[in-house]
């Protein structure tokens, strides 16, 4: 029985969700943490780091879409991007699609990811394929942001929950350096969990950004194969914004094409509803 | 074990969510379904239909704000209400909110249903206490609106999904006489499953709405303990659109308090992403 299915636990909140599986395809303790790609039954393959799950590939369109393409249609004119985590690819993929872009880094800390996903995932490892625009950095996340003497435009923080490796991409240091790295009209959007079970995380998030930015709101989505779907990313910018200086020919001019994000869903995503707005709008700044 | 716990199954995508109990506190087979109403650990008070989660105290109260305030805000003078289904009471708890309403009519099939709201979710059968703007009839929905001599401003579907005793709930016939009991200015709200996991019914509905009215939209919120997250309303009005018609004023006029629900929100649920609209935007009517 046990090797038919995944199950991703959500201890605190008592429930779990249990995903019926054809095969394991990838499974490989790393540094940080298990790496594992299964075959599931309904949601295509899935990646999952310590038995959370990633990504899948039937509902990775609509994290990818929505943690690049606000930020990168509010900034006029992003030219350098970087990529924390993301290690699948997927956000680099949907980045790279902007034409404007010239240089897009990705610093990932855990090579493993890296590995699985170039060798089961192609739908979102195409991101990490060769590509004179696009450099992959094996590294600490939060040293390269401490150390890097370059500068961008936007900066997206796709990592994993703040637990294990990805926990001090939460903390206001690391938030200090990327603002100190981010252009004058820069943008960072961050993974930043859900509204509804981690509260208290998004409450201390806001504060650490609000203490930096000028603007600092938060865009909501549904992520289907995360814990109760409501999802959350941060968006903290030094002078655009997400709404009144969003232009939405520059959408349809750019002529890609989505299977989530449009206009319509750019300005509703930035609606957050009352009891989100009790919890973190005192520290959302326009 | 098998106290433990109660597990919804999606046979189609197979998954299971699987929610740890403290215990059961009502279960009985009607002549319709199984009804349930557990004490969860994370959830508070759970209701299931034939293991089918409906709702839990803990965010019962996005479906109920969703399914009502955006059609009773969109209508400037919602007098008449009339719910279909809705058996727990929070869709009226909601309307009876709204002072212009002076009469909510409530149909429900399944008056065990009602029962074990009453005894064990007054969360939301406190909707469903005696008021003289509100009438209970335990009688088939289909019928009803068949038969009745009655028009509404606002008739809200509160269906199960469509199997079992809700399936004619999602027919023309049904449609049809929805129309024929509305008001000149008349908007008909219904439960309208996943945009994700049931594109089919979603297309289907859209179009049965389609050929009667002259203005078809969907609304789209998180509901938590739903498969996925991702859930619809369909919206059908004979005049008033939900958009350009909303004057956000009457939300803060009224000087109700909800815990989901605002006028960003009313405005960027109806933003739907492409690859809804793909299956369903030939059958919206603007």
């Amino acid at each position: 029985m046990s090797a038919d299915f995944v199950e991703e636990k959500n201890s605190e909140n008592f429930f779990a969700v249990r995903y019926e599986i054809e095969r394991s395809l990838f499974c490989k303790q790393s540094r940080f943490q298990k790496v594992e790609v299964v075959e599931t039954k309904g949601h295509g393959r899935m990646l999952l780091n310590d038995d959370l799950v990633m990504l899948t590939e039937r509902d990775e369109f609509v994290y990818h879409d929505m943690i690049v393409h606000p930020a990168l249609f509010t900034h006029p004119n992003p030219r350098r991007v970087l990529i924390i985590g993301g290690g699948d690819g997927g956000a680099a993929r949907e980045v790279l699609r902007h034409s404007q872009v010239e240089k897009c880094d990705m610093v990932e800390i855990d090579e493993v990811v890296v590995e699985a996903c170039r060798e089961f995932l192609p739908v979102t490892a195409v991101g990490m394929k060769e590509n004179s625009r696009f450099s992959l950095h094996i590294d600490d996340g939060v040293r390269y942001m401490r150390e890097t003497p370059d500068f961008y435009d936007v900066i997206i923080v796709d990592s994993t929950d703040p637990i294990g490796p990805a926990a001090p991409l939460f903390n206001s240091e690391f938030y200090r350096n990327v603002y100190a790295r981010l252009n004058d009209g820069g943008i960072v959007v961050s993974q930043a969990e859900s509204p509804f079970y981690n509260s208290a995380m998004q409450r201390t998030m806001s504060q650490v950004l609000s203490e930096l930015f000028p603007i600092v709101r938060y865009l909501n989505f549904t992520n289907l194969t995360y814990p109760g779907g409501y999802w959350s990313f941060s968006f903290a910018s030094k002078k655009w914004h997400p709404i009144r200086d969003f232009d939405e020919s520059r959408v349809v001019n750019s002529k890609l094409q989505f299977r989530y994000y449009n206009p319509e869903v750019h300005r509703g995503a930035f609606a957050l509803p009352n009891f989100q707005l009790e919890n973190i709008g005192a520290f959302l700044k326009d």
